[in-house]
């Protein structure tokens, strides 16, 4: 699954979908942390035309996430509630080396994998959840987090040697499994 | 103009008009603050079904202005380039009260002042600059904005006593028509 070097415990989609009030707020909050997150790549790189042309339509799309998830909280009765610490993306980002060297390429590839687990949750989702129209959500969500994947990796490839990218990734992936397993599963979290 | 004190210089257009690449820059930059502005406060209030209901899809309608407004750069041949201190917004900002009881009326406030302020400018820059397309890209956002000032006002009365909303935004009023004085008239600067 592009690349994941650990699959997600099993048991995690079964206790997700007893929560899916909280499920749903924490992809809420994921949604809004991608769109935040391309809008301060643009402020941070305004001068690098590849990276704003295509992270501006990725705002849209995720802000259009953002907007979905928030619907179907609201069929259900549910609120947004508050933002939770997200301890998988706070120990990803601790990898994002400083400095102007490397730190747009630890960036996008940090953004590229953040996508690529999403899309592996949102994959589990979409085959094991009993609701239909949810499991028709999380598939197109899926497919869209997957496209997120690929531009983000394209974008380093733009601005750094190839070779460089693949064995950054690499090394990336390998901390994220890590990562993944320090975790504790928790039924309130995308991650 | 949406009770505005003191009207923009009219030699602002002139100027404006001159530095089309820089007032374009500038503008992309104001909105991509509404649509981070929004975002925080959804993120800040999320058990305020009302806020996070009303202000979500200005994002959507922030983030594609901005889109618009990277387009009109680039048929020109410019770039995005860096960001700038926007003085008007701190200056404005530094006006909403700290502490639970009014945070969140002057927050809507100030964002419903600088909205005023921007469709002001709009309506300027769509009667007066020569650029036949340009006219009327800030004719149809003079109408967004003005909706949007209407929406922040609106905000900040299901919250708060109407009497007091007024209150607070007639002195806001007041403030920041001193602001506008005190800055120097810039042709680089939407404010």
């Amino acid at each position: 699954m592009l690349g994941l070097k650990l699959p997600t415990d099993p048991r995690w989609v079964n206790i997700a979908e007893k929560n899916i009030e909280e499920i749903l707020v924490d992809h809420a909050y994921c949604e809004q942390k991608a769109a935040s997150t391309c809008i301060s790549l643009i402020v941070q790189y305004p001068t690098h035309p590849e990276l704003v042309e295509k992270l501006t339509p990725i705002v849209t799309e995720e802000w259009g996430h953002f907007r979905m998830v928030l619907n179907e909280l609201k069929k259900r009765g549910y609120a947004l509630g508050p933002k939770r610490t997200d301890e998988y993306v706070v120990k990803l980002s601790q990898h994002i080396r400083k400095g102007n060297t490397f730190q747009l390429l630890d960036k996008l590839l940090v953004c590229a994998l953040i996508e690529a687990r999403s899309c592996e949750r949102f994959r589990l989702l979409s085959l094991h959840i009993a609701d239909e129209r949810l499991k028709q959500f999380y598939h197109d969500l899926m497919i869209s987090e997957a496209g997120h994947y690929v531009n983000f990796v394209d974008l380093a490839k733009s601005y750094y040697p190839e070779a460089e990218v693949k064995q950054r990734l690499e090394e990336l992936l390998g901390i994220e499994a890590e990562i993944i397993q320090g975790l504790e599963m928790r039924a309130d979290r995308m991650h």
